[in-house]
């Protein structure tokens, strides 16, 4: 390789010259331009033909020395290492991907997945809180009182922060009737976290889950991590009607949402709950109640949770600061019997670890010193005036058109439309510029009711005027 | 039930009174105390027999009657509701645990998982960095400059916040040797969600994982997760021995630690990662790359990844921001083939959903602002000056009884002890007030070494000459 020049290398000046170098010589040692045995000039020479400096050139050919690129030659100097065969590169390459091992079945089912991008939160975008409405300097003051602590940076406990569930048994007993000690809580990553544990540890792969139809696609995607199979059930008036709950039920899990259907609204009455709840005793079954909203009831106090209305439940309750502080915070909780606390806690351990400490000690004195409720005071009120403006303009401008079908409130409103795809009418609407979620992504089964879902609280007035007059112009057209 | 006084109801007015009426009410009603039919008296005899407010009272009644508790019989007042048998809910009560449903195989393996609580980071427990050397001013400024900023309350980006990933991009190319885009990489919650996506995707139930022995706890969790078996493959002297991998594998991943092996340190040379990767493409393998803690190597600059080492290759490569910055920021990521990406992300929405955006703006700054490089090399520099002082602790204080095995540095040294019980020795030193964790931990098999890891990052001088001379004499004793 007489011909090979270093001074044809080109480096640019302008960034880190080391590993511009050292990748340098790696790839032509790779590509065979410089073969085993290959002797190097001196350091000196070298660092002149590249015009760096030689200690650069040193430190670097030390670095694939280590690396067992080169090798020194007694008294004479550094040459490419011989049982190198650089064609060993070349036959890990792949021409396609065709050449890369298979997935698992669950990764399978996956492998067309088509990441929807939030961008932003766009007005009516499902899910999302009023964000300009946080109360930032109370947060800040409490996140610079724990901000600098060292133990907050650490490890602790991967149930999660001591605080933060002494904290949340306070609160979940007075505003939610949950009967259970702060032992039982396990603090996850948002809402999604606790469905995937509860998915883990309850459900074998292939084993079928019976869930609300329509329902909450984040439980389906959590349940498709062990390749549930869905058994739907039907909802009633007031959310799922338990007179079609199977008696001889195809799974032992079931998933319901039983405070505020998602997302057709609806409060499960107490007799239906007991009814419920003897159902799923008597077959042996899990009930994941899935509490995701039940904060915003304008009309009267949220319903008491399933999982207190007896001593001991077979339920897992699940809750999420997502709506009552903001979705980014990635923080929510599960409620679980006693016995089950260990075997969700080394679940936790193996899918992701600990929840950041800072964000737990900052929430748990925003519960503990009252600043929560007062929030969700404030929320509630405001909320309830968004929900009432739209629902007046729903009425007023889209009459014939779609059908509001909230039997409850919180942050949305379900509209039944009569069009031939909800999906495109959906895209349409956001090509307006307002986000909002096709009705029939809701059902699991695919053939559902067509609609929009419009999540309301984090839309201004002006907002939710221009949304629905464009949903008016719009709907007929699709 | 005349003969049922509600003047006798408790009410504790120091605590909120509504929630106590409400419950009190219910758990009666629940006990048949007042049974269906009975009428209450009115609102204001009620008030006045328990001391309420007439308005506490009425909103308690809305609640119960909204819970389908309560109904109003024309002209005669409230009643309590006649279609709810109160026995139903003695139906739902457990007398023991034997009669919660039954759990996945995958719970049942961890029913008796014993939590370890950390309470604290002691002096040598592992994998903590120096927390007192963290750039807090740097660091509270940029969060400062995010922290109100609204479009990282909502939601984005499963895969992860673009600007992190691209700062990641160029981090990971220079100082690794790592090929790849930003759309390559997926933002995870530490390094141990990035292996329960792999775990997920990757690995059918009951698969084989081929893993190095010792090898990292963390991973066999994660494995665990799908009720993996292990194949274990030793160690040479730099780390995997790459004549041990089996020419029939068992199963289709390896898991490994090739630039600083974990526990016991030891480089793998280029020429042996080139047999590694060519075995996997030859035998159709997917790889998990573990540069945990490559960013502290002393002696020479971290040898490249096998990511990087050709153009396709079959690597999952992750790192963590647990070791670089401080583990409760739970911050990791995967770099993975182009054609993964679609189903990691949908396992990440799957398993946990989104990363907390704010963590990821700041450190997404953090890098591309160039404090992240300048932090590493003053963590070298820090963490050597504490290795060399530990290593000759040991060397003086230890010799006979302890044989320190790193090869490498890092931020912990193991040392091989003969002793009856290593978890004992670690138990002794842990009531001393010192962590660590027993070597024989790290063994998938069970059987192996004896000794100690001592993570040293977080230690003090005095700290260090402490526990040293208390493990001087424990070890005899044990």
């Amino acid at each position: 390789m007489e011909a090979f020049s270093f001074a044809q290398i080109p480096i640019d000046r302008s960034r880190p010259l080391q590993p511009q170098l050292h990748s340098a010589l790696l790839s032509r040692i790779n590509e065979g331009l410089l073969p085993a045995g290959t002797r190097l000039p001196s350091s000196r020479r070298l660092a002149d033909e590249l015009g760096v400096s030689r200690n650069t050139v040193l430190i670097v050919i030390d670095q694939l020395k280590a690396e067992g690129y080169l090798e020194s030659r007694p008294g004479s100097g550094v040459a490419v290492k011989s049982e190198l065969p650089a064609g060993k590169v070349a036959r890990v390459q792949w021409q396609s991907q065709e050449h890369l091992p298979p997935l698992s079945r669950v990764g399978q089912q996956w492998s067309n997945y088509e990441a929807i991008s939030h961008e932003q939160c766009l007005p009516f975008t499902v899910g999302v809180p009023d964000l300009k409405a946080f109360p930032d300097a109370t947060w800040l003051r409490l996140q610079r009182r724990h901000q600098e602590r060292m133990p907050l940076r650490g490890f602790q406990e991967d149930q999660g922060y001591q605080p933060l569930r002494e904290s949340l048994t306070h609160y979940l007993k007075t505003s939610r009737g949950v009967i259970c000690d702060a032992d039982q809580i396990i603090i996850t990553q948002g809402a999604q976290q606790a469905l995937a544990l509860c998915a883990l540890v309850l459900l074998d792969e292939e084993d079928t889950v019976m869930l609300e139809e329509p329902g909450y696609r984040g439980a389906r995607d959590a349940f498709k991590s062990r390749n549930a199979h869905f058994y739907a059930v039907g909802l009633g008036d007031n959310g799922i009607d338990v007179t079609a709950l199977p008696q001889s039920p195809p799974g032992r899990l079931l998933y319901t949402t039983p405070t505020h259907q998602y997302p057709l609204g609806g409060i499960l009455p107490a007799a239906d709950r007991l009814r419920l709840l003897d159902w799923a005793a008597r077959h042996r079954l899990w009930v994941i109640e899935d509490d995701y909203d039940s904060e915003f009831h304008f009309h009267a106090k949220p319903i008491a949770a399933l999982q207190g209305m007896a001593e001991q439940t077979p339920v897992l309750y699940m809750g999420s600061f997502s709506k009552t502080l903001y979705p980014a915070l990635r923080l929510g909780y599960l409620v679980v019997p006693k016995p089950l606390v260990p075997t969700l806690v080394a679940a936790k351990r193996a899918l992701g670890g600990e929840t950041p400490l800072l964000t737990q000690a900052v929430v748990a004195d925003f519960i503990a010193e009252g600043h929560f409720i007062r929030h969700l005071r404030r929320m509630r009120q405001l909320y309830q005036c968004k929900w009432d403006h739209l629902r007046a303009l729903v009425e007023d401008q889209l009459k014939g058109l779609a059908t509001p079908v909230a039997r409850s409130a919180g942050m949305h409103l379900a509209l039944m439309i009569d069009c031939q795809s909800d999906v495109e009418l959906a895209s349409e609407f956001r090509g307006a510029g307002f986000g909002s979620t096709p009705l029939s992504w809701y059902y699991a089964s695919g053939k559902g009711r067509s609609g929009l879902v419009l999540g309301f609280a984090n839309t201004s007035e002006a907002e939710r005027e221009e949304g629905i007059s464009v949903l008016r112009d719009l709907i007929p057209r699709c």
